[in-house]
């Protein structure tokens, strides 16, 4: 007789997504983010208070295979570096055509994707908002509000992560504070 | 340069489960059902009321390819046909390592799962409990409540669905109130 894995329930808070099983919480200071942010000056400025900038609660260790989900809850704590606003680092799948699920929890943000030729697209995240990362978008989420920006996350467990393309390159765009207003501008350190 | 899937955001009800824009809405009234509760007289007696059992609202049509994703809600609503808890029909994924997400939204349900060998496995769902259906397993909610049940489902798009396998042979246990609780017992109906 085949071994079935065994069904299971992680419960999440669905109102600030703390899932308080998580088996990884992962926190990312401005240290774990160095070289990322258009301002190099600001962001120099301060490392020497090194915030928090956002963690992800994994709710699951599911096998990397084929046809399982992983799913998590990021949360991206409100500030800003050199005008540009709190982001995660961004990355593609390794497994280019695996897409990925995004859904606001609470608090407001910015999807910034990108395709392999440097197209920009940009989906505005609240409450309630599920919007789809397609195969192939390079994907980073951005608070461009006064809270907490929380979305919870499921993909497929085999996507894997490219994070170095995005590391060595950037996004085309950044997201900067522009009359009290969240801005796209071209991003000065981007090189395609 | 090839072309790339627009990145879309749906909204969705984190309340009570409504998607305003959903591209299909499927109702599941009892005629759909027929032979499935294990007791025939009551389900015979209620087919001339014939009530709405469940209703589904996907939230997306995306291509059923491999590393795709969907997504939908599931209101179940409150009753029993012979003491039997008003549940979904259930199937398994035509590829069956296909595995399937769900997060509890409101109301509270059984999820009843059942492997090929006919192992049977209950997960309770309350409001943000997320149930992980692993591979291979067939998988029906029923409402257990007196409110309406409601859950999301994130799955591969390209996992399939095999209703026949349990319209043929039923789930090896159906869940009944006895002494105002839910109950698992042995489905009568059923065959290995």
């Amino acid at each position: 007789m085949p071994e079935y894995m065994t069904p299971f329930t992680t419960m999440i808070n669905l109102t600030n997504g703390v899932i308080p099983n998580a088996v990884v919480v992962q926190k990312r200071y401005l240290k774990d983010m160095e070289g990322l942010f258009a301002d190099s000056r600001a962001e120099d400025a301060e490392m020497i208070n090194n915030p928090l900038l956002y963690e992800v609660h994994e709710a699951t260790n599911n096998p990397m295979e084929e046809g399982q989900l992983r799913y998590s809850t990021t949360t991206i704590y409100p500030g800003k570096v050199g005008g540009e606003y709190y982001f995660t680092r961004g990355h593609y799948h390794e497994i280019g055509n695996r897409a990925e699920l995004y859904m606001g929890l609470a608090g407001e943000g910015y999807l910034l994707l990108m395709t392999p030729d440097g197209e920009i697209n940009v989906q505005h995240m609240t409450p309630g908002a599920m919007s789809y990362i397609p195969p192939f978008w390079a994907h980073r989420t951005i608070n461009i509000g006064k809270e907490n920006f929380v979305f919870f996350s499921c993909y497929p467990s085999d996507a894997g992560y490219d994070y170095e393309s995005i590391v060595d390159k950037g996004f085309a765009q950044i997201v900067v504070e522009q009359d009290g207003k969240p801005t796209l501008l071209p991003n000065p350190k981007w090189t395609k």
